[in-house]
């Protein structure tokens, strides 16, 4: 690699304006540690004129990042536009049959597009990086790809959404409703101020798991979605209940491997206090990786915002620099191998249902007889009257269930006038 | 780097013995990676009929292992003696000169000559790896050298010795004296069985320090011991005042720049029941890394035994098959500075003093009018008397004091014939 690199960055919303400052910043620190000298010669956004926290150089503005690789020779390109087509797959695609070296945070196109997007940098010789595409600040895929390599991982999990981690714990230390602190969330920066659904609904935390599952696992991303629940239905009793018991309420995303087939999941988990997943709390990030001879390692860190996702952006492109060419996960795509996926209908939990019922006899007995014929067993029972309003909630704790039957159990309460809203589902962990 | 690797293992003590077991399974796993061919080539050892888990070669077997270098034609090299000097740096040197990559868990030999074999390494072109010196299988050395690449990092710190935590952990749960609980794991393999002196007072935890201060810091190996403290002192009695002060002792090591000047220390901590670190319990290792812009990162995992450590030598293995060749502290020797060290007499503390004291009148007053003399003051002061040997323990929380005084008041009692033995000292964190 020559001396002095050209870099360009396309996008330069908080993120793309944070890295683009501090490219700025460290460039003698980067030269310290690589004997590159660095510069960035083109930087692209929709809108040259919109108020940054940074000033970036208008000389250098390109209004169509297509024109950035026509016009200049780029060594690495910063992809932080975020979408998962359009415009951001056409420039890391461009880029790398460029062989430009790329680096992105942008999970939704790497958990689509990884595969495709990995053999052609795999083609052209040149690095696809996307450590801040999980876990922000935390370097897990690097230590899931070096630090981890020769291990047999057989499970990965933990809090991969700093947003609906963040609510979780504020819900829970406020009592206040779901919208309220989704508001909150928003304007302290938390969640998207447009359209939060894909953090909220499990989406952007499957999107991770995916990402870490073809790590951790060898394998190709799969594109099949066993099971993925956001939290858009907790509400505040919920906590109250699970204080009760001892329990918090987490989002976790799961990928396993049960007899070498493929579980990923994502769902809304009820877990023991004590436990040290329960207490990540706020916008923090916390993976958890189970691997053999190593044992349990456990990386905590901030999971979201500039500075975290900067600092893994900035990893990438040292590591790029010092010459560490490598596949992008891990081994060549040829010896990436399919695993089959695990039969979700199979998966085995205790679970705690709330019900909001008309609060008047015979409701309970419905509700347990409908249990009984799915052979789910109760553990315990709490009713909570609300009789200003002849209302009532139930809440169940079952024995272990598979979702075959607690998935059809739950069907068929649809029908029942006496429920008056889709029961809350959460499975303990 | 050809395609075909020649290996050695020099020593076949635990780790070495399960290494070269890992060296055989992972075979195929390394080429599917790598596209390299490993091979052992050459083992050694003081006695090859010793009792081993996993069956060696003795067709490859050397009693002396510069014998390995002259004879054979190696590319890399694992020392798993465990020495700081003697036959350990003898042939991590005539390796390196060699032109031969040195992996090694040896964190005495690295602290103690890390700057003069990283210049070796550097000149000669190979790489010098040492992730396993510190926190066995968690990949924390790469984790600041290249995940965290460009952060201004100010602090580190945590669990970084296994067998005093198991000892502070065991003694807390069941009541049981140091020697007992010290016995307890030695039977059990967490301590060592001849001289486990290193571990318990200190030495191994500063040791790995210093190497987390050199990569975290960008600096040269520090010579000198600013605060070294052990866990020898401590009973059973100080775990139970601890616990009613909502208090657990730990082990920490630290190491952090306070105005540009470097402070290393490891002494026995009183932390917070409720925090992350306190819950860290038994042999795991747990490291906290404060940086700009990442914030605070969290690495936990099991710090000793041949298989998370053999996870550490393994992924420098593959680093290096990868052609990953780096400079071992992360930046060339020549731009590595000198720090200045701080001058610990200004460490301040809010302090836990244990006196052992004749139970008789005056001895209190006395003890206070000393404090007093060096400006220390008293914040809670707890008084148990065992009236049957005639003798009390006073035990007092101070306020806020620097080493300079403390120091000076504790060597001032020990002149006092009341105070019946050394005071037992633990800091505040």
């Amino acid at each position: 690699m020559k001396r002095s690199i050209n870099i360009a960055v396309v996008g330069l919303g908080q993120i793309g304006n944070y890295l683009f400052n501090e490219l700025k910043n460290k460039k003698s620190d980067i030269e310290k540690k690589t004997g590159k000298k660095i510069k960035v010669v083109a930087i692209s956004a929709k809108n040259p004129n919109k108020k940054r926290k940074f000033k970036i150089d208008k000389k250098i503005f390109y209004k169509n990042p297509i024109d950035i690789i026509k016009k200049n020779k780029i060594d690495i390109l910063f992809e932080v536009i975020g979408n998962s087509d359009g415009i951001s797959k056409r420039i890391v695609e461009l880029s790398l049959k460029n062989k430009i070296h790329v680096i992105t945070p942008n999970k939704a196109l790497i958990s689509k597009h990884g595969d495709y997007l990995s053999s052609l940098a795999e083609k052209n010789k040149v690095n696809l990086e996307f450590e801040a595409s999980v876990a922000g600040g935390i370097p897990v895929l690097r230590t899931i790809k070096e630090g981890l390599a020769t291990n047999k991982i057989t499970k990965v999990y933990g809090i991969l959404n700093g947003t609906c981690n963040y609510i979780l714990s504020e819900m829970e230390n406020s009592k206040d409703t779901f919208l309220n602190v989704l508001k909150k969330a928003q304007r302290l920066g938390y969640a998207e101020p447009g359209n939060p659904k894909l953090d909220l609904n499990g989406y952007d935390a499957l999107a991770k798991v995916k990402i870490l599952s073809s790590l951790a696992f060898n394998k190709k991303i799969s594109k099949n979605i066993n099971l993925m629940e956001g939290i858009e239905n907790i509400e505040s009793k919920d906590f109250d209940i699970a204080d009760q018991l001892n329990l918090r309420i987490k989002l976790l995303g799961i990928t396993e491997l049960i007899n070498n087939q493929l579980f990923e999941r994502v769902h809304p988990c009820l877990v023991k206090k004590n436990t040290y997943i329960a207490n990540v709390s706020g916008v923090m990030n916390a993976v958890i990786i189970e691997g053999k001879p190593v044992g349990e390692s456990v990386l905590q860190g901030e999971g979201a915002g500039p500075g975290a996702t900067s600092s893994a952006l900035m990893s990438d492109l040292l590591s790029i620099l010092r010459g560490n060419i490598k596949y992008p996960f891990g081994l060549t795509q040829s010896k990436r191998k399919k695993i089959q996926p695990y039969n979700v209908n199979n998966y085995i939990n205790s679970l705690y249902i709330r019900f909001e019922v008309k609060d008047k006899p015979g409701v309970l007995s419905e509700i347990t007889k409908k249990l009984a014929m799915y052979k789910i067993s109760v553990q315990r029972l709490i009713q909570i009257p609300d009789s200003s309003k002849k209302k009532a909630s139930i809440i169940i704790i079952t024995h272990n269930i598979d979702e075959y039957n607690s998935k059809k159990c739950m069907n068929s309460f649809k029908s029942n006038k006496n429920i008056l809203k889709s029961p809350v589902l959460i499975r303990l962990f």
